[in-house]
This record gives structure tokens, C-alpha cells and sequence, in this order.
């Protein structure tokens, strides 16, 4: 099936918004945990979390703050500069789902989705209880994209928490051994299973390929 | 185990990048086709693709321009306005991880790795023989993330390939049924099992937790 740009702007926008939600792989599913000035929590699920470099640890988001569901967090991040990135597993990843839904902003996504605020070695900003991988970010910049009034939002983490037991010597961390998921589109959730790892590619040390 | 600001900065540099390019969760499997103006094809496996938004259609990836691999994937897209990305399968996987191996400007990752170039429909960049879900993309626009000299860089999709059996009604498209890998740190890979699907959430719709 071949879709030109001129095929794609005229598909039905739903089917559009699946398509193309689709296109750039499995995504990563993760809950972001922040307070406001008043007090109130607030988390929500994002499949845009991002690498952005290892030293300092940086880690980059997506976001559109005119959305409904989008600008609790961005309000709250810049106003406390501080917020978590949770990892989903698949044990709550029903709760994490529908912290999407567009609750009025006086409505804690903690409570009406049975997920746990947990405050950790003085960070403002609440944790998920039930993720084991999850750390806390100051805000770093936000970097307007503005072909399409998106923000690439970026902080850099504080305090990092994981389970000895997923980490290798080397510092591999084994994303199935704490049964992490992937998204793809919009509402598709996907278990992973770890089949290969190679070795630093050098370009005098390549395979047999098949 | 917890880990602090500074107790990540203190890491051995090797297991820090391992960390560190794993806490995001997991990452898509891209290959990344450019040319050059002399016309030395160039293709390279990227982990940083990410959605930027749907109408237009926008995808972004995070490079940093000055290191030897990912520099002819940036100077081919600046100097040609053209890039392919293609989804890794389980089947080409090694092939692709190596194509993150520093060749010489001069010389295919292609022909090295093994992968098949492809013109489609009088695109300009090559596309990944091997992958069954892959598009065309015109340079948008790179914007630079002062912090730690990377580019989020951003394209249009002109042309889209995918397998007619692998979108569903409503436009799902179902990553597991075209074995789609997804990649944790820098070089473990994973399969992908889809196990759930949400329907939009509404905040006056939530199921029973458990």
C-alpha cells in the first residue's frame, strides 16, 4: 500500500491520527508526575519520552500544551520546575491508560485512576508507587517546534530509581525483566521480550550476515 | 537502588550510557537512508524517532552532528532536502545494528551490512529493501538543543509504505504483525507482543480498576 502526502491529508482524520501515531515504531509508555503550587497532583501517560544525552542525563518530551490533558503537566513543570518519569508495566497499564482521559484540573489522575503518589527523599514533585523505574527531572528548557505549536520539553535527572536485579554489569538495563511495555498509536500496548544484543559495532568486525 | 545527580555523574562512562540510554523506556528501530550529491548512498540505524504530529504529518529524530556516523546522515539530508526511515524486522536486525559501525564517507553501509537500497516513485533517498513499513521525508527544519549540541531534527512524509494486512479498520496498525523490534540502551533488542487495546478515554467511562 503506497499513501502520497495528498492520500494522506485526505483520510479520514481518526484513521489519519492512527496511521501516523504508527509510523515512527513502538513508542515508550511512561506516566509523568507532577504537583501544582496549590497542591494538587496530577499524572499523565506519554509515548514522546525521549533520549537526549547521558552526561548531564538528559531526557526530552513531546507535549502540546493547548490540550486539555497536556497542560495540567505543563503548568505544574513550570511552576515547580520539577516532575517524574514513571515506567508502565503491565500490571497497571489499564490505570495508566486512562490517566488520559480530560479530567477537570481540581481532579487528582492519581485517585480516579487507583495509581499511587509516592514523595521520595524530598523531590516535589510525586512519584508513581507502583513503577520500579522512575526517576525525578528538573526542567531544563522547553523548545517551541513551531510548524505545529508542539514543545520539546527537557529536564535532567535528580534522583534515578530501578531494581538491582534489572541491571547487568555493564549497566544494560533489561526492560523485560521489570515487564516494561511499548505503545504503538494511540491506545496499543505491547509486552517486550529481549532477543539480541551485540557487541559495539567496528567496521572491521563484521558478521557472517545472513 | 537509587542513584543521585551525582552519583550518576561519578559512573564509569560506559555503564552510565548504558544506564542512562535505557531509563526512556523502549525506543523504535529505525534505519535511516539518505544520499549524498555525488551519489554514495548512506544508511544508518537511529533509536530516537519520534512523533511530532500528524496533520501535517511530522516526524523527528535526535541527532548529534558531530559524531562520525550520524555526520553523513546530517550533511545527506541538508544537501538533498531527502530522507527515508524504515522500520528494523527481527529478520535484518544484526544487519542493521551495524550499520552504526564508523565506515568511511565513501562507503555504503548498504553493501557492507548487507541491505538492499530501493528508489521508489522518483524519491530522491534510498529506502530499505528489507523493510515492509517505510516512508519519504522532506527536510523540515533542525532545531538545535543548545544544552548538549544535539538537533532535533523534523520531516515531512511525502511518501508512505506499509503492508495493506497490517493496518486495521480504524487505521491500528499492529507493529507485531511485521515484527517490529524495539531497542533498549544502545544495542539489546526486543520483539514486540501486542496484549491490549484501550478504547479513548473519557473521564466519566473508567472501567473497575483492579
Amino acid at each position: 500500500m503506497h499513501y502520497t502526502k495528498e492520500d494522506i491529508k485526505k483520510l479520514d482524520r481518526v484513521r489519519r491520527l492512527n496511521i501516523i501515531n504508527s509510523i515512527s515504531g513502538i513508542k515508550p509508555a511512561n506516566l509523568i508526575g507532577t504537583i501544582s503550587k496549590r497542591g494538587i497532583e496530577n499524572v499523565a501517560i506519554f509515548n514522546s519520552v525521549v533520549h537526549i544525552g547521558s552526561d548531564p542525563a538528559l531526557v526530552g518530551f513531546i507535549m502540546r500544551p493547548t490540550g486539555d490533558v497536556e497542560r495540567n503537566t505543563y503548568e505544574n513543570i513550570k511552576a515547580t520546575d520539577s516532575y517524574t518519569i514513571n515506567h508502565i508495566h503491565v500490571s497497571f497499564v489499564e490505570n495508566a491508560h486512562y490517566t488520559s482521559a480530560k479530567f477537570d484540573s481540581d481532579i487528582s489522575e492519581f485517585e480516579k485512576c487507583k495509581l499511587k503518589p509516592e514523595y521520595l527523599d524530598g523531590f516535589t514533585a510525586p512519584y508513581v508507587g507502583e513503577s520500579q523505574l522512575k526517576y525525578g527531572l528538573q526542567f531544563v528548557e522547553e523548545i517551541p517546534i513551531k510548524i505545529n505549536g508542539t514543545i520539546l520539553m527537557i529536564g535532567e535527572v535528580q534522583h534515578l530509581y530501578l531494581p538491582d536485579s534489572s541491571v547487568a554489569e555493564n549497566g544494560y538495563i533489561d526492560l523485560s525483566t521489570i515487564n516494561d511495555v511499548g505503545i504503538s498509536g494511540l491506545n496499543s500496548y505491547y509486552s517486550l521480550k529481549k532477543f539480541g544484543q551485540y557487541p559495539y559495532a567496528r567496521p572491521n568486525e563484521l558478521p557472517d550476515f545472513k
